[in-house]
């Protein structure tokens, strides 16, 4: 059964709702913005790669207890009819500490099916680029 | 001027030539794999990210004096009619050592435009997944 939820009309309502239940610690809705109808995959930070459905929620289970919150930062947007990819920037904040850590890039693919636009791939990386990233400053949330 | 060797009919092609190219320090070939109509962009494995045609060739360029030979491992496959995202495995040799360094993990993503299908974005990272990797095992070149 599919939530209302995860009817997305557009690749960056899927993303928004992507970073907003990480922020919340929410893994049911985080796993809503997956896509059920194609191969899934996440490769996080720490260079392990997750494949299908169960083993992308075993990831993020693990990481959603270090209660974190992700500031996002548009930079490059592909899209087309049903595939869009978007290069963001995440920094991230532990619990209420304002301490800034990465930034990461993450290249997140989205495709459109049945069910609106879906994540079928997450690929988050350690960046160093502290020169561009305070000309593209723009928070998401 | 667009050269012929840049008229891939499918992204696979494109591929094939990317890392032959940077298999064979030729700048000019692994250039022309990429498009000239979209937004270019490369996050290479240090974290750092090359933004337009420019940047991006001189980070190759320095890349390319190492001497390297990639072996690829295509990992998953998401395609539609003018955008695909390959996530492949990279195993780097330096040289003429037989050594393997890496793995990496690439997210390339391809666009089809009027000159057939170039690259538009290679997010590459280091891999912490030695059991898949073995599992996975098919050498491209």
């Amino acid at each position: 059964m599919t939530s209302p939820i995860s009817q997305f009309a557009a690749p960056e309502y899927a993303e928004v709702a992507f970073y907003e239940a990480i922020g919340r610690g929410d893994l049911k809705t985080l796993m809503s913005v997956w896509s059920e109808e194609e191969e899934v995959v996440c490769v996080h930070p720490t260079g392990q790669r997750m494949r299908g459905l169960q083993e992308v929620r075993e990831g993020w289970q693990s990481v959603l207890t270090q209660g974190l919150r992700v500031s996002v930062t548009p930079l490059h947007r592909w899209q087309t009819m049903v595939m869009a990819v978007h290069l963001v920037q995440e920094t991230l904040y532990v619990g209420d500490d304002q301490t800034p850590h990465g930034p990461l890039f993450s290249t997140n693919v989205y495709m459109r099916g049945a069910h609106g636009w879906r994540l079928v791939s997450h690929h988050s990386t350690a960046a160093i680029d502290a020169e561009h990233a305070i000309a593209d400053q723009r928070i998401l949330h």
